[in-house]
């Protein structure tokens, strides 16, 4: 499908993408590079890789396909460092939860004959690095690819088979529609479980002990979202933030309308709160996004 | 261990209980009662059960043991249609998720020569239903029992064995404990997921179709949560308002703060925000209340 892939950041999400292309043998090269000398080190042992670039621009140079896998807020300095690299008509594309941002850093650089395609793969734990990435991690998921408006035909295309090769589902979207969506289904739900964690995490230490040991009621399952990279949730909120504020309002007021149910010991009221939400846990397991097998019990631990 | 057990509701939990109890034998007879026909004709068709009442009151008579595994609102009723045909020296308890009413309730019973000593084992799904329900629920999870402070050692004793027979590791606290643990490990964060679906919800329809198929992002998790049953969380929340109520508050506190941050663009508090909540994860983990294996992915749908 490629000659030459590059990969920029080998993390959970670029190393997923690499064991991805060479399972499903999509490039004759395949090379990689990445900061952390951690990570270098991994790539080497697990002989996950055969050509790690220490150069990064030598690692784009003569590539067809150049993917960024790293934090939003690196971006600038990557694309600043390889932009005089890029061979003509090769495709850029990215892995970041923001779009709109990244947009306007690609405009300002004003690359030539550079076919710049931001990707979103909606995928992913709440785990970080390559030894927690898998080569199956985009099997069934959405891809969301926002290309500009003048956007060239042909590499659309050929990004989108990409994403499809290696198991995602493909949707194209402008750079705002994403960027209010994910704030909806994905930046403000990490939000609320960092802030939840926090919240209980504040009270008194005599209950410590107490609040870990009966965390099974509801408590665990925002610690694992909460787990997540703090530097790219960081890069998401920095770049999403009027999208995030604007949910946090709207989650504000709903909640002190729970409160004020709460206060008024309103039965009718909280049991219409509380019927409300099963709807659509129903439309997301008919649309192939969960599973109805019960899970929040942990049978299988 | 025990001659006769009566179980009143037979959904999740008490089918559960039930399912615990003829797997390891517990009792030489076990009787059920259950208002819902279905719940009923279920049970008779799978065989679940040979001794299903239609009269809750002889349902009680001669047991050793007494489960209550209904809502919270239906209590009252329950113990006032049996109080007269309990078996003297009887052990009354339950499986609900808030204990300081309850006691008031009993308390106003005045009930003479009965052992009324709450339980809440703290297992589930968020399913209901006696088909959802499962011998194992309960295996190597905490039950609190919370006795009165003038309970005899001995039925304390016999119903701590009970519940470790079924697989439970049982801790013993005061019900104003219980409640103030449990309105943080799982009131509130059963609030906020409540809560964030509803914002969700309520956004403009344009929108609805794309939140759910990319709902992958995090906002599946708080839906699986949120599917829990209403009626159950009504009482819960009718009955331990005003914990619940102080968590909401602190809970909106830290939100703004976060809020602020996100209005200011403040990377580093950002960072610090989402950097503060891992190690409580690591904490539930190494307590044994959740495994670290990612599950965020659904690696094995």
């Amino acid at each position: 499908m490629f000659n030459t892939i590059s990969i920029i950041g080998c993390g959970l999400i670029g190393s997923s993408i690499l064991r991805a292309i060479q399972n499903k043998n999509l490039s004759k090269e395949i090379k990689i590079f990445d900061l952390s000398k951690d990570v270098i080190i991994y790539l080497k042992k697990e002989n996950i890789c055969s050509n790690i670039s220490i150069d990064i621009r030598q690692c784009v140079r003569d590539s067809d396909l150049i993917i960024i896998a790293t934090p939003l807020s690196s971006y600038k300095e990557i694309i600043l460092s390889i932009k005089d690299d890029l061979k003509k008509g090769t495709i850029l594309t990215d892995t970041g939860s923001v779009k709109k941002e990244v947009m306007k850093i690609i405009h300002n650089m004003n690359l030539k004959d550079i076919n710049c395609i931001p990707s979103h793969p909606i995928a992913g734990t709440e785990e970080s690095g390559p030894k927690a990435g898998y080569a199956d991690m985009f099997e069934s998921r959405w891809c969301i690819i926002s290309p500009p408006k003048n956007a060239a035909e042909q590499p659309i295309k050929i990004l989108k088979s990409f994403w499809e090769a290696i198991g995602s589902k493909v949707k194209i979207m402008t750079p705002e529609e994403h960027d209010e969506i994910l704030s909806l289904t994905s930046h403000l739900p990490h939000a609320i479980a960092y802030n939840i964690v926090r919240t209980v995490i504040n009270v008194e230490d005599k209950l410590k002990q107490e609040v870990i040991l009966y965390s099974a009621g509801g408590l665990r399952d925002f610690t694992r979202i909460a787990a997540s990279n703090p530097l790219m949730w960081r890069d998401i909120f920095l770049d999403n933030n009027e999208n995030i504020s604007k949910g946090i309002d709207k989650f504000t007021e709903k909640l002190q309308e729970l409160k004020e149910a709460l206060n008024d010991k309103n039965g009718d009221k909280l049991y219409k709160i509380f019927n409300s939400t099963k709807e659509l846990r129903k439309e997301i397991i008919k649309a192939g996004q969960d599973t109805s097998k019960p899970d929040f019990g942990r049978k299988k631990d």
